[in-house]
């Protein structure tokens, strides 16, 4: 079936939509009472955040923008140090998307929801004109755990910069089935529970945390030495690329440290538990290729300097430009 | 400045439209902070919602898409009984759109969110392919009273039914400007946070409560009539319509019970609370053309009567087909 203006009048047809794919598929008892908020147990301090998906095509080799929609919002509450609980849900439709479409995506936003401990407990469908889009935006809730104090403006010199795999696949991934490239580059799209929550239980000190999403690890990177008034010292040879994200990158002239992944992160710890925090992250879940790649210094601070793989230092500007947008 | 793709990169550009119109004008410590979650203060018990806003025209008599996506999602809050306290924000912009407008947008969403007493705690912007469109979610955190127990499951025989003004008038408004028709009929796009406040701090018992928006006060009679297994009974002759919106639909052959408002309630009170809640309706702001428009009973269960003005008496069916999707 395809989708009308009718189905986001607010009657008939929009009930039917909601209770045959985004009840069926989220179904828990809070969304069950269908009322305009969900009422759940709090927590003396919250997080909050929101992400907003528009990335095509809808269905790419790792995973496809509903599981997106789910792992972005999730990851960004890790990053907090919070215990992610809840997530609304917000579909804008564009007129003719299809109603079996809808349902894949629910159903990977349900068991991608399950993976990472979380409920849909609030949504919302509007229907605009256009040519069988689909957009999701989810807000989360996470619980704040008490004593942990993660920012990017805690970096202190001689932290270590790790980075939990290697850079660029879910950028490749979709631009590679955007241009109908053949490869087996499969976007690296995960909710990071398991990585973020062995750190915490080994005690590592963490100072500062970001999953690597739109503008790679340099725009991280310049973010946490801006706010600490650090320098951020990357060594290249250090950096994990998948040999053929790499070949990837070679013929298109694209540069991984720019790219975005959905499914890793940068961790600055303290310089006393760089390898215990290296070892929590190679033995947990989506991150067995993880990698200590740098130093927090005061060589220049505010900056981002590399250790080139032939032994020169070179600065690291920000992200200027496009940088494929819809690629999140 | 026109947006660009490149405003959705996550570099530079987009640090640069978030610090220049978003931060700036929901400036708050935690979004000062800029991390990927805010961390706030929680509750006990929460209440998460979401909505997404989608208007053309951006800007109408009444309100603009701003203030709606404001009152939007603290209105759901307050219709669960809940204190609406923060919210997040995901702005998808198409190509094209224009800077100066978006400022006049946030700027109305700042003033909004105070007046509602809500804090903007997290955002994210992503821009799509397209023609200068601006498409905005909200999604919202409530703390929950104590003891207050309000759902569309709840309402009793003998309860009775109010609204909190004149039907019908954002949606005629947004008609008029799309339609070019010239008239004085203005959106009633307003938070509802005084008058919620004032039934519960007058111990009114609210057995289910409702803002009207779209599918009108006719989708909301029927969800209240089929969650409680009840029969709403409405009195034609006791709607409240504005002359003007009246005379609109009789030209359009439109009806006010389909049609949606943005700061407008339906509430469902005890019968012994009725003269008191509408007093307290009347005296709260927003609310001076609240009127008791019917009563919960058992005539037809599940649906929704309506006795017409000249005696007789008509069931009320669900919206079928379009209804004016884009008004809110």
């Amino acid at each position: 079936m395809k989708i009308t203006m009718a189905h986001g009048s607010g009657g008939k047809e929009t009930s039917g939509l909601i209770s045959e794919i985004f009840a069926h598929y989220f179904d828990n008892p809070v969304l069950a009472r269908m009322e305009d908020s969900g009422i759940v147990d709090g927590a003396e301090r919250i997080a909050l955040t929101t992400d907003s998906f528009v990335v095509t095509p809808l269905f790419f080799p790792g995973g496809d923008i509903g599981r997106l929609s789910i792992c972005g919002t999730v990851n960004d509450l890790l990053m907090s140090g919070a215990v992610p609980r809840y997530l609304t849900c917000g579909f804008i439709l564009e007129e003719g998307a299809d109603t079996e479409v809808l349902k894949r995506v629910a159903q990977s936003m349900a068991q991608t929801a399950n993976e990472a401990g979380v409920s849909i407990v609030a949504g919302d469908t509007k229907v605009i004109e256009g040519n069988g889009g689909i957009y999701i935006n989810t807000a989360g809730v996470g619980f704040v755990r008490s004593g942990i104090e993660i920012g990017a403006g805690n970096c202190r010199g001689g932290d270590a910069v790790l980075v939990s795999g290697e850079l660029g696949d879910h950028h490749a991934a979709i631009l590679s089935a955007r241009m109908q490239i053949e490869n087996t580059i499969r976007s690296d799209c995960a909710p990071l529970n398991d990585m973020v929550e062995a750190l915490i239980k080994n005690g590592i000190e963490i100072h500062a945390m970001r999953d690597i999403t739109r503008g790679g690890l340099a725009t991280i990177a310049g973010e946490f030495a801006r706010a600490s008034g650090c320098c951020i010292e990357l060594e290249e040879k250090r950096l994990p690329v998948n040999e053929q994200v790499k070949a990837f990158c070679g013929i298109l002239g694209l540069d991984p440290l720019y790219m975005g992944n959905e499914g890793k992160m940068a961790v600055v710890v303290a310089e006393k538990d760089e390898q215990r925090a290296l070892q929590c992250l190679k033995e947990s879940r989506y991150g067995e290729n993880a990698a200590a790649v740098g130093h927090v210094t005061h060589r220049e601070n505010g900056m981002v300097l590399m250790k080139t793989a032939i032994g020169g230092t070179r600065v690291v500007p920000e992200l200027m430009g496009e940088g494929l947008p819809r690629i999140c």
